[in-house]
């Protein structure tokens, strides 16, 4: 085969693939939209702290509201186990080589959630900035994190992900006074790419933001289920 | 065409492409060794500081050895800008949705450079610690850099581009007094899916490690063409 066929074969497998991906993501999207259940999707580099901010919320949503996680991850279940912990039911998707999560294994996990007794589910996506980006889970909404030691030009340098988030979540702000990073350049940075993207400045570890973030999920639901 | 069918050919799709990107990288590192010119590919997530280390490299090389950078991005030629500013040969690839440099796009990069002149040329692959590690780009050295504001435990999270490097790069040390990071855990992790591996801590930015980075480089490039 020479290697503009592979190419081109290559090229309609993905589409075959992108195309079966959301079929079951519209059905996700409609069984949890009949339950009330909003479906958050997070995509973030390796380490942005996507683990440190679902514990928080966690934490500080308490009994307001009743949320479930799906932690995918191409090795090892100790996000699982640390979501665990917060005492929320969790299920662990270990997808061995695959870079992201699809459709058909988020279906899966859900049915091992109470959904019904659910009001959100996050999803905390395997930590890589490009490929989840390309596979709709079937969510309500999208977040992309970025942490302050990334570096304010990967909003530029990896735009799909945030081209397609409904917020991004600049994460570690309590680093900011060690390094130098420009939260308002990020912003500049993310709206050239997608106007109507919402931006929050969190530090999971002060608590800096996290209101901003919890208010945003109450109105999301409001949003999904008016 | 059920999901078994379409996962199976998936898996037949992916055997073909590392098959022909493996006569590729073969043919590259052929090439390479023929004019002594050492290959490093390093791979790490977005902001670990490849681009970083790759300027401090420049710099503190000077006169020593004469070298080059190919440089991978999904978007924007931001790399390639500060790289060209060390004055040394650079050229970048942009792979459009492509998550990891192949063969191929080197083996083309590398007709842009002048290989015979140079004594090494480095490889900053695309930001990402899962795909690239499955593409052997011909390289005679593999490294993985992990920044510490990532996290020890992204060592056994993403196992693959730990388990075939010669060396880990732990980068920004600098950031080691405001953060709970701990080298000795790092390099037990890595030990135990690589014995082998080399292990440097390394801050760019105060210089410290650097002097081993550059001496193993001068040490790989004795092994390589004794």
């Amino acid at each position: 085969m020479s290697q503009q066929d592979r190419q081109l074969k290559q090229v309609l497998m993905l589409e075959n693939l992108l195309h079966a991906n959301e079929l079951i993501a519209k059905r996700i999207n409609e069984r949890l939209s009949r339950s009330k259940t909003l479906l958050i999707n997070m995509i973030s580099s390796p380490g942005s702290g996507k683990t440190t901010l679902l514990e928080a919320t966690a934490k500080a949503l308490g009994e307001e509201m009743h949320i479930g996680v799906i932690v995918g991850d191409v090795a090892t279940q100790r996000d699982y186990e640390r979501l665990k912990t917060c005492d929320i039911p969790a299920v662990q998707i270990v997808t061995g080589s695959e870079c992201h999560l699809e459709a058909a294994m988020v279906e899966q996990a859900l049915n091992q959630l109470p959904v019904d007794e659910l009001d959100a589910v996050f999803i905390e996506n395997v930590g890589n900035l490009i490929c989840p980006a390309e596979f709709n889970l079937g969510e309500h909404f999208r977040v992309t994190l970025l942490s302050v030691p990334e570096g304010e030009d990967k909003v530029l340098k990896y735009p799909h992900a945030f081209r397609t988030s409904d917020a991004l979540i600049v994460t570690k702000v309590d680093l900011l006074k060690h390094l130098n990073f420009d939260v308002g350049l990020v912003k500049d940075y993310a709206k050239s790419l997608n106007p109507n993207i919402h931006i929050i400045a969190v530090s999971a570890f002060t608590g800096e933001g996290m209101s901003e973030w919890l208010e945003m999920i109450r109105m999301w639901r409001k949003e999904a289920f008016r």
